[in-house]
């Protein structure tokens, strides 16, 4: 499929890279990554230029990579720089090289013009590097289209349902006793877009109960904001007269291929910071994977075998779905800008436009 | 591929069939069963009209279902009833459902206009309801085409060879000092077909022994009724001077999609019928599980492969495949007064018409 | 895909084919191989005329075979001879038989027209019949293109890497303190190609020491000669003032479809003759089995999945790929001798033509 251009791509957790190879593929291209003898994060074509072995399977000299197979070496720039038995190398031995950044312990990958790569581009998470704040970070893969993935993180309305029973609010099914109201405030500014939902006087699941450190009704407030090509930057709040407990998150989709994706995320907390009382990292990484593992992604790979199954249906779209609404159609214009086709994804959630 | 038109598909076993949702695709269309708190069975299209997410992931309400993405809920005519936060509910939102019959222990499902749809032409199947017979039922899961699998059960010869050592007669081979003999009769009456075939003096296989009752030879009959889509009435009788033994079957075929079946199966017996001597209705679960299992299924799985393999060869009939041959012609003359193109597996096998 | 024509192609070791059938796919062609009571072994291919369930699942009788699914019988040549309950066989049940020959420890068939072919033309073996030596055989099955695999045996360089652990030389690594010396030969003539390469004052892998029989430097000859459609005969020497070992080897590689290999194997050796002290057959096959599915069998199948991925990039040749590019050249001589297209797989490979 068409992915979009011109975007820094998070392709791994810093700690994800060693001077043991690792092949990923990003946007159905494979990739080979590894940190070389200078700290440097290299990022190569995965094929050696003789005979298509994977450089992934080769081994880290200094900064350069020798292919197993028949020890052919190339630098950092793709170059071949050796090839045994013989005094030259043929000019023609040379693969691709992508421009790579190392900031906020991700990896970020360019896949255009290396001209074009502008290392302040990339999205901005500074709550991860702040002393007062405590971090967990997390990789996950998902067997479902970049943007369904993005599209759940979005759409927060789903927590009082699929989340129901650890993170989400009590409330809003039918027929039940109301007493919460739901704010939602939604706002385009430029490639980004705004988006606050906060729900009043709502009762929390007993994870989101232990995370607020209240169990009286609280107000839960979700601010995000979304830029290309699939970040969405939240903060969660839950907030009484006994409590006021902060989380900033982001959460970072990239296309392995049309139909598979690495969700990436940073769970960055205001409380329990000293990792002795409640929550530790370990809870933290325990509760998380169990959500996002248990609930998200086997919803989000159901929904894409569905859409495989019955074909380009129509999505109805919801009131609470404004913030989807606005970043598909933001979306749609990037691709238009770029005189690109959109993709088949987006065309199909495109409806949900005329409910912004 | 095509299927056929305007008949009742069983489509699951009564007992299947709770207030906890079941997905299952039939001909090829993912549709969700569920039991409202009615009783009343509900057949829908598998999918919420919102985002796509499986129905059959969701929960019964009364006899509605609700969605657990994010909550959306749908009555048994399709239609969406509740949105979560908003007081209307989009036109649109609404997805198919299905008439469905309860009968016979069975659940009958109709794809083709409701108005069609009627009850009287479910199979009649009253010995399962019979108090001096008793019924155990089987739902058998097979990778091939369903008429594979009912070619199966209409060709009563292969029980000598593929049965051989269980519930087959031990007569028929090459070399064999024959002393058996074999009636065969074939008669087509309107859109449904009826067999006869009669082994005389035949030795048993040991479970078909057992069932006899007898060791000594038996006059081993198959009267068999074929309707459309793909059921096979059979009703199969052991007799000498010592015995008469009968089993009332019923082999049910419906098309998962063109290469999978389910093959649901009744097993009605007059001798065993107070569950406490052989055969117990465990008896008949483990030794029908064995055959069907162990001999049919992967024969006729391992026939769909062959196929997959070489191509449109086509079959050359044998003189005991009249069943089959007056049965695909019958399917042939039902495509073709629907104006609906025939199937290539029907095409390929319709050589055998020659023989009949 | 296309595959070479009127040749000899490698089927299964002698030692595969009883009377108990064996299903087998060459060249995309299911075949059924079964020994018959005469001890010849028979190819037929592997459907029953009748309703096309695999032979390979029935029962051989003397020279002939049973179908186990409805008891039709076949002789060697491939007709019916027995049609259960009818006196006569129709005409048309009728399946293809191919040529056999039993020869040097393998079963060779051949799968153009039986008139053409000629049992002095399979390739030649007689080493394994050499009392002075001692044979061990081998079959590996491998997920990639037999051109693929075949390009690994005659490309020795590679052992110098993939195996530098194992069986290859310590040497040809960059910025290695150099004193090992390279001759390679290269030879063709009519369609067999011969190829020595010889290191001189080497140090070997821990398992090629043992081979040797010394631990200090020794001069490692690979003499080898091709002939299509892949068979590479294989001379091994290590020699040095203390030893003289010997293994020959034959690797023949057999195309089951575009994307996988029947690789078959023998080992003989002049050493351990006596099978008492090292190595002993069982040795030969732990070692054997250990280098080819823990080394070659990975390379070979992840080159084949970045082919898949990368498609038709050029391979930049080295100096030391004499002799796969001559046997490319050959090949594709070959095809265009028989107006036959050049397969893909050689198209892409051909480039190292011009390094020859």
């Amino acid at each position: 499929m068409e992915y979009p251009q011109l975007v820094w791509y998070c392709s791994a957790l810093s700690t994800e890279i060693t001077d043991t190879p690792l092949a990923r593929m990003i946007c159905e291209k494979p990739i080979v990554f590894y940190r070389g003898k200078s700290g440097k994060v290299v990022a190569l074509e995965d094929r050696c230029a003789h005979r298509q072995a994977p450089l992934s399977l080769g081994r880290v000299q200094g900064d350069d990579i020798e292919c197993s197979y028949h020890g052919f070496v190339f630098d950092c720039s793709g170059a071949c720089v050796y090839v045994p038995r013989q005094d030259t190398v043929p000019k023609s031995a040379r693969i691709a090289s992508y421009p790579v950044v190392e900031r906020w312990g991700y990896i970020w990958l360019w896949l255009d013009d290396p001209a074009k790569a502008d290392p302040n581009c990339v999205p901005h998470l500074p709550w991860t590097e702040d002393k007062a704040l405590r971090a967990v970070y997390f990789r996950f893969d998902v067997n479902a289209n970049f943007q369904l993935m993005a599209d759940n993180l979005m759409d927060v309305s789903h927590t009082e349902f699929l989340h129901r029973t650890s993170i989400g609010s009590q409330t809003g099914r039918r027929g039940q006793d109301e007493e919460t109201k739901v704010d939602l405030d939604c706002r385009v500014e430029g490639d980004r877009v705004h988006f606050v939902r906060r729900v009043h006087n709502t009762l929390l699941g007993p994870v989101a109960t232990k995370w607020a450190g209240s169990s009286k009704p609280v107000t839960r407030s979700n601010t995000l904001m979304w830029e290309a090509p699939n970040t969405i930057h939240s903060v969660l709040e839950f907030q009484n007269e006994e409590t006021h407990n902060t989380v900033h998150m982001e959460h970072i989709m990239t296309p392995r291929t049309a139909t598979s994706t690495f969700y990436f995320m940073n769970w960055v907390r205001d409380f329990g910071t000293d990792n002795v009382g409640y929550p530790t990292d370990e809870d933290v990484r325990r509760e998380q994977t169990a959500v996002v593992c248990g609930e998200d992604i086997p919803m989000v790979e159901a929904q894409q075998r569905n859409i495989d199954l019955f074909g380009m249906v129509q999505d109805v779209p919801a009131r609470q779905d404004r913030f989807i609404t606005a970043v598909h159609h933001t979306l749609r214009q990037i691709y238009a800008k770029a005189d690109k086709p959109v993709p088949a994804e987006l065309q199909r959630l495109a409806v949900l436009r005329q409910a912004g």
